[in-house]
């Protein structure tokens, strides 16, 4: 029930505050004998840490996790796994200024209207750090779905302001300093970032991410339905506006004719419903795309008012991220890993285990033996 | 959590197949005191219901609700309201084609992978039919809400195919066989209809609902976020593919300085957010919007598979909708209205009652009184 | 988590008043496969029901179960199973006095309190009216577990007022009106219940339910504890007072040599613990007691205040039932049954399906796969 | 949902084992502005901790506690409050002769069935070790019930082995080694555990918690009843076996015109229900009593078997426990005060802020407004 609980029997309950001593999380539910250890966090925190490049904000942080409990000689015990992450780049004073005021379009009003008291402290528990536990949750669901299932989480941007690729070649994704499917495109998306640095202004991004070799059948209806718990996640995620699954708004302007995926002996002959059919998977790549805002933080001065509800100016000092959607990558990679490693768990407890081989049409036709 | 549940405080749980005997829903936590008659769910459920006018489906149900417990003597008294509507018309010889196949763009391939049995009369738990639960659970909230905080929920169909409104009505709405807000495109949008009826086809369409006097302060960090519920909420309901919060996937092609909405002590100056910042209520509207993609069930032959893994063609015969978003109008407005009571027991619980009076950016810098 | 929803995968929400139109359920998370009918339900219902001998009260239903949802072509379907029962004995007359006044001992005082309004015909929801659907679902749990796991529940009274059986017949209790392990002392406690029924007074009874063939492992530590899931399910029946794990309370008085059951090759040697070691299953038989208190519908008159707080004195009419421990026997077996698969399915989550036979301890040392 | 999550509005996450880096907990749902610093937890910490006389067990911890995150400046803001406290009395060494064993009468056995790994370290997550952070969860809900509703919560010793209080005394429990209402038994009681340790066994104890000025109408019907989730609470502490409200097991013997409380317009004239009708508090002191076995971790030789199967022989050795029920006191009250504080928290939500003042039978009849 708690609000800072995510998942029904993979639960992931994350703490702490941005300038606070420190965040963590509590994974429970992980099945036992799961190898693990904390080095395999670091390369999606670094995936996620602000400094990947120039065209993002130049906050480093150290982000060592350690593992607190649930693991014994390497190997998760069944127990809830506690991870910990000191805080180590405070940089409180570059937030003085916003400690009477209210940023527009960030959550310092809202908090502080719901609790009557907050810490302002670099956002607090709204800042986008909190992400930085969803990204080593979602370690722990890609290793467990990779190795009991096979399957693999890729997440890519698709969209910068008004940009989006020309083409997609997956192996350009990783390499990319924007997760981007065209290399040929990273100079000018270089320059279109160079400028609008200079500007002071930030812009919205797009991510799609896919997952590959989900199993028909996870997912449940009514209220739990996969797209409906994806489209929670992600909407969870900071500075998220929309979520779509497979072809989303573009399917308004859809006929039906257009739009079903038809059905041969040898498989699906498209994929428009993004691998969910009636909140369940249909055994085709689940495919999720995500809207985010431009940062509110940013060099431009802008209209707001303290909390004596005069008015008065805000400006973000300090770092300045100009498109916070492209570290956001692993975090909604993250976030597709839990809720897919949430269901396949409930799937096998209320229908028994489909094996880790991902059913075909023809092969599924057989069905699978139930109880 | 039971999958067929919805909502944490007030929570509503649904079950019946769409030619089964019943469906029905459980009402838990709603607060005692409340008026309640059997006859305040017909409106609703009419405008729900199939048949409304020419342009959807002629299934006709009488959808008479019978309260079977939670109320006494017209109040409710705080324990669970259940609700009951017997299904009167079965019609399954209009699906006897579809029991050993699985149409395409439907749930009947899913459920069968997933349970390896299913309910194939009218599409079983799957159906549409579903809804009707929902939107009799959504007249109890609209009223709570209504009399308890003065909130409004109003939706509307902002696009059909590639047709939008090119005005703005919200008196237009209600009179409107499309639940659209521009009157003068009626007869267009009748003509569109009866083209895209002749074709046998089906289109998509878009639908956006608003809430009004929303107290600033509704939501839970950070997985419980407003914005988040309402993501799951409607993606939840059948043929949704996208859900939008305020500016939705626009954000992304805007600026910061575009975005951010700016606030003076006389209130925010745009609602670009939607009336929603870090997943707490701002205290401005809450703009929500869905994709409703075109139905599968249409007149045209559709490629798919039996069972046995044959090669087979589809034809969906019987009733017809060539736009099922039109009547889910209310099923959007329903689901808005659970998950703002849900969140509004959750807010009083931990934070107090912040009372009927929506709070205004000057009022509310007072502070409201919290423990 | 409505707290009308007993369960967290197999989870079962009960709805209606002693008196309203319907009581019912709805049980979601069930397993597809698993072959039901209304007919089922009859035999529990009957051991439950009043009526059951001249030894209980008279109040006679047909309490026939219809099967709303959920089940097709007399399989589940692993959509919510939706059971409804009507009222046909209303009798509400007999109640007529109690409509001002609080029954010393009953929840008339505390719903009124709580809510402020109360449906008071016949005790309304309070009434153990409400433990029917109880024994309902717990009708599905029993079937499953034993084609399932081959776990098999008998429950048994093992104490009236001060009498206590001089020897234990497992065979004897069906037969029994009493439901009592020793045949010889029927006539004896025929003689106390009618003494007790001349008197106007009733008595409290403590009933003990085993569970045998409980596999090795369910359970969750650390407030999931298959014992502390045991102790909520018991104390939310009516009446109920206290709940005891295998020795309970008599291990205040023992001894760590005394009470700890050793273990041999061969297996445990003694079962003190009652089956649960750390909240999880050992494999040995899971042993409950629960003390139900003395009905306090009693035609002695008692002391009491009506809702204007002016005291005045309550006697009950109509129906008499001077120990309502006997026929609890069954909701206390449906209880068990329904944490125990609840529990199963769980384990199944978390680690993986560990089969249909209960294993031993030498057996079970090899340890089965885990993963 | 997660097994090591426990409250619904209040919900605190334990995690840790005993001998792993560090213990800790997150409570979420804590209302803001509750003022809280980490000096606050010592003095509970030390009534629970083992070594606060020759009686107990001589392990000493410093148990610092850390706050992490949830509290700024002093104050709750309403996030989640996460609390650390690192192990610095590892000695694994004691326990090196359990690495292949079971001990009897401990979880070693059902861990290693359930998950097929275990940590043998002190028991690991099964230790004792967790309940101290259950001790430091209910210093906060302690805080907030005497602050907000001035309830108050006591416990004490009600029965060690054979012994029970020749009389009761509260102001003799918080000065005696043994938690014992009645001082001038303290020698006898000395003696007599003395006697015990030299003989290296250990015996159980009753430990009774009442909590007064607890308001009519805290509790939910039917499965989230105040005693159903007090029964919950305290039979998931470690080595409890039986739990009883009020009379409990003496109930069963009692009539039912001994057994109700009568009401008269100045109040209840006893209190045998101990506080709770139908699963809603009435207004009297909730009286709680627990069943604690004796340890299993004794000096006396015990037959278990090993990983292997084979037979051996199992000695106890390091620190000694012989009635591990004495300091469980304040983990009984920190249990009995986190479920009512999480009733409350859920009673506002449904039924609106009772106010602090706990209702009696004259006021609370002219009805407190309800919405």
């Amino acid at each position: 029930m708690s609000s800072n609980t995510f998942g029904k029997l993979l639960s992931v309950t994350t703490f702490g505050e941005s300038h606070g001593p420190a965040i963590g999380c509590v994974i429970d539910g992980c099945p036992p004998g799961l190898a693990l250890d904390a080095g395999e966090f670091r390369a999606d925190l670094e995936r996620r840490a602000t400094g990947r490049s120039r065209h993002t904000s130049q906050r480093r942080e150290a982000d060592d996790i350690e593992i607190l409990s649930g693991v014994y000689e390497g190997v998760t015990t069944g127990t809830p796994i506690a991870l910990l992450i000191r805080n180590t780049d405070a940089r409180s004073k570059d937030y003085g200024n916003i400690l009477e005021t209210f940023r527009p379009g960030h959550a310092d009003y809202t908090y502080w209207q719901k609790y009557g008291v907050r810490d302002p402290r670099g956002g607090g528990r709204s800042s986008a750090r909190e992400t930085t536990m969803r990204v080593a949750a979602g370690v722990v669901a890609k290793k467990w779905l990779a190795e009991r299932h096979g399957v693999t989480v890729q997440g890519h941007v698709s969209q910068i302001g008004e940009v989006v690729p020309r083409g997609f070649d997956a192996s350009a994704i990783e390499s990319s300093p924007f997760f981007w499917p065209d290399a040929g495109q990273v100079p000018e998306l270089e320059t279109y970032m160079d400028a609008l640095r200079k500007s002071g202004d930030s812009v919205g991004a797009r991510v799609t991410v896919i997952a590959d070799n989900v199993p028909a059948g996870w997912g449940e209806p009514i209220y739990g339905k996969l797209d409906g718990e994806l489209a929670a996640a992600m909407m969870s995620i900071n500075a998220v506006k929309g979520v779509e699954i497979g072809d989303g708004f573009a399917a308004v302007a859809q006929r039906g004719s257009q739009h079903r995926d038809e059905m041969t002996a040898d498989g699906f002959l498209s994929n428009h419903a993004g691998g969910i059919l009636g909140g369940i998977a249909s055994g085709q790549p689940v495919v999720v795309s995500v809207a985010f805002k431009p940062t509110s933080s940013i060099l431009i001065p802008g209209r707001s008012v303290d909390r004596a509800g005069e008015a008065t100016e805000v400006v973000t000092k300090g770092r300045h991220d100009p498109c916070v959607g492209i570290r956001a990558v692993p975090i909604v990679e993250a976030m597709l890993a839990l809720v897919l490693m949430d269901q396949a768990l409930r799937h096998r407890a209320q229908c028994g285990d489909v094996g880790a081989v991902p059913p075909r049409i023809p092969g599924t036709l057989q069905g699978a033996s139930h109880d």
